[in-house]
């Protein structure tokens, strides 16, 4: 299933900042950017689950913000796409 | 139906600023602010597509990144929340 993830970590202090790096990594293992703080990711119940988890460990539920949209197996035209674009979908061919 | 608005303005010169200002001021006449660059819209078809239309007339197509998620009418359980909160949610009773 694909599941959007979106956040706003506070970088007021330095410690935000560490968050947010370690945030971003942890989505990078599981899907794709497609904007700064939005990820996509192609996951099933099992992978859904850990990535939640690693991602609690990571956030300060006191000042971030970190939301979890599952948009099921059938998101195709669900979702629109204008501008500049960032990444590739995660299930998209890779034609080199 | 819920739409999931979600932006990234480049933001490095002062049209950049101008533009996410009537970016954002545009979603929150449609929506909730859940997050600095997510919004969350109740909206019908016609409501959609003048929203889009607006914001699409805001953006620079070739600087900015702009996206459209649709949640349907049933998203309950389908999006979940951790950390700190930031508006409520359209159809969501104002208790005061």
């Amino acid at each position: 299933m694909l599941v959007l993830i979106t956040y706003d970590i506070n970088i007021t202090e330095a410690a935000g900042a560490r968050r947010l790096r370690r945030v971003a990594k942890q989505c990078v293992n599981y899907g794709t950017r497609v904007q700064n703080s939005v990820f996509e990711c192609q996951v099933d119940a099992t992978q859904y689950a850990r990535l939640k988890h690693l991602l609690l460990k990571e956030i300060d539920e006191e000042k971030d913000s970190l939301r979890f949209y599952s948009l099921g197996n059938r998101y195709n035209g669900k979702v629109e796409h204008f501008g500049v674009r960032r990444g590739l979908k995660v299930d998209e061919p890779l034609i080199l």
